[in-house]
This record gives C-alpha cells, structure tokens and sequence, in this order.
C-alpha cells in the first residue's frame, strides 16, 4: 500500500466491534450488489489484492470474496462516506454476487412489489 | 399498508438494537447516496407515505428524511436482500442527499484516489 492509502485508512471510522458496512455496488451496470462488513485488516488486504476482502461475522474470520465460489470482486475503487463510517466499493464482479446464484443479493422486493421476484 | 406490505416487513430481520441498514441509492443514475437505519416503525412509515424515513441513531428518534432540509428522498421501491437483513430503497432524491450539500454521501475515495476529491 502507498503513504496515502495508509493514511486514507486512518480516516474510517469502524463501530464498536471493529467493523464497518461495505456496499458493493457493479462499477459497469451501477447495480447495488450485497453489503458486507470489513475490518481494519480486511480493507488492508482489499487494497493490496485488488479484489473484495470483507470480515465474515459468522465464521469470525476474514471472507476473501470468490475463494470458494469463484466469485471474485475485482476492486475498481473504495469511496468513503461523509462521516467516514461506511465503505462503498465498486467492483467488476465475476459471475453471481450472490449465494443463492442471483447476480445481486437484491432480488426481492419489500412494499408494493412484495409478491414479485426479479427474474 | 396493503396486507402484502405487512407480510413482507414480516421477513426483515432486525438486529438486536431493532434497527436494519437501509441503502439509498438514485432510481435515476444509479448513484449509491447514502446509508441509513431504519426500525420497523420507520419502514412502515416509508411504505405508506412514500418517502424515505430512517431512525436517527444519534437523536434517538425518527427521521423523516428532508423534514428540515427540504432534500425528501420520494420512494420508488424497497428491495431486501437474500438475508432479508439489508434493505435497499431506490429513490428520486430531491437536492443534495448529504447534509455537506454534496449529492452523494460518498464524495470521498479511498486508496489511490484518495488524495482526490469527487467535484
């Protein structure tokens, strides 16, 4: 990592269990993916590898994106929020963001929409 | 709120503070504007007047967003993802969705733009 990268990382902001959200958002189409969680070190490592890095909450252990699926998240760049307590990242996704095989994590809608599923 | 719209904020789960992330994103550009909790309560209000309402984490109460800024995020859709414990709301964002008066929250890059500031 470079100086700036270092010092950009100094900046976020992580909650009370070292954490902070990531949306994934596809750099091509502008779609919203799936939201993650990454600590201190998973962002190091994203930023370093060029790819997703998040922190898997329940298996409490770093997630490199793709491992075991083949769903890899090539990173195109890591913006940062106002208050520095959100992470977006906008990624070149490789197949299905999703576990469930979809391209995104959101498929379903809520409210008036609820009885449909994107196909 | 149509029985339907019911049965689907039946699904969300809450965390143990009560509270969902909510993704604001452009129904226009596609932009990713801002994140944001919503409680049930603040999801139920959402559906039924059609714009965006959070839970104000630091106020400790509902935030009809736009209330005093005038910036109102009308509701096109609410979507869920896979895990139904993150909500994205696709939005038609009236000004600027940042209380910086920018109209992305995420104006800032991280990594080897981060010397850089979105204009």
């Amino acid at each position: 990592m470079t100086t700036e990268e270092v010092l950009a990382l100094d900046q976020v902001t992580f909650d009370e269990r070292g954490l902070v959200p990531v949306i994934a958002q596809d750099a091509e189409t502008g779609d919203v993916l799936m939201l993650a969680w990454a600590n201190r070190e998973a962002l190091v490592r994203t930023l370093a590898e060029r790819r997703m890095v998040y922190w898997s909450r329940s298996r409490g252990e770093l997630w490199r994106k793709g491992d075991t699926s083949g769903h890899v998240q090539h990173l195109d760049e890591l913006r940062i929020d106002c208050d520095a307590d959100v992470v977006l990242a906008r990624v070149h996704q490789v197949g299905a963001a999703c576990h469930t095989g979809e391209r995104t994590c959101f498929f379903r809608w809520l409210g008036e929409r609820a009885a449909e599923t994107r196909t």
